[in-house]
């Protein structure tokens, strides 16, 4: 293990975000609150120490998929413990592991929160928050590829820890383009959203949370009821809209920027993504009917439910633990399908998901005719036997996980909904639950225990699962043969 | 598409189970019960199909995969309707959806009732259920290998088919021999059962219902309480022991009758299954220690119902949904690892849980070591690529109808324990789930599209999921190239 390289990494890591937490500081400076010292203290920290971890560049410039994989699931605990430093020294989140939970729940985009009255933090802390959903959209490490000029360390390897879904496509020969590019798409449409929200009326500070939370299909609000309290159709609308672009593979914009339209249109996840989301929004439309006044008003609220479940937002305009059991079966099942790969959102991802259904098929095919050759293609081309591999692995991983987390949560909470839903909600990094973690509640009256659990399943659902086991592997720390 | 085969093959069946209608017949008889005519009636049916079948010995004996699934698919059905024949007659259970429901759950040893009120049943009714059990138990197709003289004929076919697991063990080089040794053991085991039930003081009738349920892993109860209505703790202690002898993959007593003992013990599967419940019954029993007098007595009902659902027998002693939410979610989690293949038993199986989570070892290893070599191994045998892409193309299917099933139940149901236990029983030919359809409850209240979706779950689970999935794709009934 080159541990020189993994101090490298985590300092560069830790000066960009002393960088971000000036943003919140200056908004303490600007709503006049008193909160300016924790988010400048917190910087100093984060930089004295990119400081001491940074000013000697590592000799071995050696960086295998071990270290790539260490380094990603290291720094985001590091960014879970510095993140939350800020929530401690203002005293807005006194609880360590209540603020821990949060800014996991904020860098993993889930959303989840533990705060029962969020109209009570200071706009410090709430853009704060929403800034965690945006730099953890994207992944922190994506970001470091465009910064760190590291000559010689492979950092492919880095790429393939942290994006998600099941394959990295390079869209463009150079990993720091493609990045660059991939940047250019989200600012742009995190800009775009903000300059639609406040036409339609939004204060300006809110769309910015607003539209960072979308961005990184967050989905912290900052009101009590999330965005049922904006009653415009327009700006519910118009979330719901960026809800789903959000979710889309951004090759799809790459190729589309490109004038590759036909290409565009032809990648089998999106075309699943936005099958699922119609299909689904009709059917829950029509199922909650008759809870509100017109079928435009609950096929609204049924695409924007649909919108943010798929996209592991987490954002809701109205409570839909009240919803009948169809359309939280439904919800919950869109939960686990997740947004396409490639895109800001978590889940298994469409994916995963179309190339499990075309397993069974070939396998269906297979038992009739033996000696039919099988291959299975996406988009037109063949997928290896290692693409397939790795699915189903990661398919195993993930219900080993889930599983495991059920058992431990349902140690200190009564209710099985809760305990199902919750690590449903934590491992696809969605945020809201059914039952005690619906939509209308929060995760602070969890025990300690489910809160770490659900930890980790937040970092796990986030890093695509090997990262987290792999740091709790004996295997990994031994000395290389 | 053979059909001819197909048709001999079936009629077959139904004369085989003219002969097993005699039984409760001859019981209805013995206790003077007004519905002899019900079973014989039936039976006198089955026998004219049966010979109106095979009068004709088919010309053309080919007999591939595909016949081979549709054969065991349609065998299964054909069985549940002619075995809900005696309900409808007798009027016992007049509803024609309610009497599959009863004769399905039955033939594929769930165990599942829609009775209310088990003990207003005939003898000959109860002892139809528990034969149900049996002969579903070690298959019907199974048992036809022993009766068929179809020379010709690709027997194999059928087998894998229908035997539960992922690879049919060949113990013995002929097909026939094998099936021989199975009965002999699954007979002589019910008969000790029987014996040692007897000699515990449970009158004879009941020894052999409760034995044959034990035995097909069915659960079907004789009394409204199941078998807490013996409370003597010697009855349920040898229920206990042999629900867990009857989940043991055969193989094991193959190979520790032909005196290979080292093998024996060396099977993976078999030592993983008995590590899950010792561990499965201390955490429960210390868990549920505060509800019962002694830690002997929590242990002891613990271990039954442990027992129960890993083998998917189905049984219980107490009401275990009134138990704490850490104990069912381990109980849930039971229900989806199931017995060893090679038993009587449902749900995924442990052999598969064992390659399922050597692969997730071995993709770390991988990561850890892009170069290392990757085999499988299970039992010191090399695991074959095909059985490993097999084990997951199964998960995956599982999950495919676990999750539309959980859908469709959810929309006349509005508790989503409920739903989601009384599909996993059914997937999983458990017998309780939860709540609603707890083991102080029944799935009688349940809308008859959740009760036909159900009744699809436990025939697919009950057939290993592919024949029933091809009886449904239209490719199946393609004409061949």
């Amino acid at each position: 293990m080159n541990y020189a390289i993994i101090r490298y990494l985590i300092g560069w890591m830790l000066g960009v975000e002393s960088v971000f937490l000036l943003l919140p500081a200056l908004t303490a400076v600007i709503y006049q609150e008193p909160v300016v010292l924790a988010y400048v203290g917190t910087a100093a920290i984060c930089l004295a120490v990119a400081a001491l971890f940074c000013h000697k560049r590592p000799s071995n410039p050696r960086f295998y998929a071990r270290e790539g994989f260490v380094t990603v699931a290291l720094c985001w605990i590091v960014l879970a413990v510095t993140g939350a430093l800020p929530f401690l020294f203002s005293g807005e989140i006194p609880s360590i592991v209540d603020a821990m939970f949060e800014t996991i729940s904020g860098f993993t985009t889930t959303g989840s929160t533990i705060v029962a009255d969020v109209e009570a933090l200071t706009h410090a802390a709430l853009l704060w928050r929403s800034l965690t959903h945006w730099v953890g959209g994207m992944g922190v490490l994506v970001f470091m590829l465009i910064i760190l000029p590291l000559a010689g360390g492979q950092t492919i390897h880095l790429m393939r820890a942290e994006s998600p879904g099941p394959s990295v496509s390079k869209m463009s020969p150079h990993m720091r383009d493609t990045a660059f590019i991939l940047y250019a798409i989200y600012f742009g449409m995190t800009v775009l959203q903000i300059v639609l929200l406040v036409i339609g009326g939004m204060p300006f500070f809110e769309s910015v949370c607003t539209s960072m939370a979308t961005a990184g299909t967050g989905g912290f609000g900052i009101w009590n009821n999330s965005m049922a309290h904006y009653e415009s159709f327009y700006l519910q609308g118009v979330t719901s809209i960026f809800m789903i672009l959000f979710g889309v593979n951004f090759s799809f914009y790459y190729l589309a920027l490109s004038r590759r339209i036909r290409e565009a249109v032809r990648i089998e996840e999106v075309r699943l993504y936005f099958g699922v989301i119609l299909g689904f929004t009709l059917l829950i439309a029509c199922n909650v009917r008759d809870m509100f006044g017109s079928f435009f008003e609950s096929f609204h609220h049924a695409l924007f439910q649909v919108a943010s479940i798929i996209t592991t937002t987490g954002f809701a305009t109205v409570d839909f633990n009240l919803w009948p059991a169809f359309s939280k079966a439904l919800l919950v099942l869109l939960m686990f399908i997740g947004a396409c790969a490639g895109s800001t959102g978590g889940g298994i991802k469409c994916s995963r998901v179309v190339l499990l259904v075309k397993s069974v098929k070939k396998e269906m095919q297979y038992l009739i005719h033996p000696r039919a050759v099988r291959v299975n293609k996406m988009d037109g081309h063949r997928v290896p036997h290692e693409t397939m591999r790795s699915v189903n692995v990661f398919m195993v991983a993930y219900l080993l996980i889930f599983s495991a987390s059920v058992v431990l949560v349902s140690l200190t909470c009564e209710d099985l909904v809760t305990c199902f839903t919750a690590v449903a909600t934590a491992l696809n990094n969605v945020g809201p639950g059914l039952e005690l973690v619906g939509p209308a509640a929060n995760f602070g009256f969890l025990h300690p225990l489910s809160k770490i659990v659900l930890m980790f399943d937040m970092l796990a659902g986030r890093l695509e699962l090997f990262p987290m086991l792999l740091l709790f592997a004996p295997r990994t720390w031994r000395r290389s043969r």
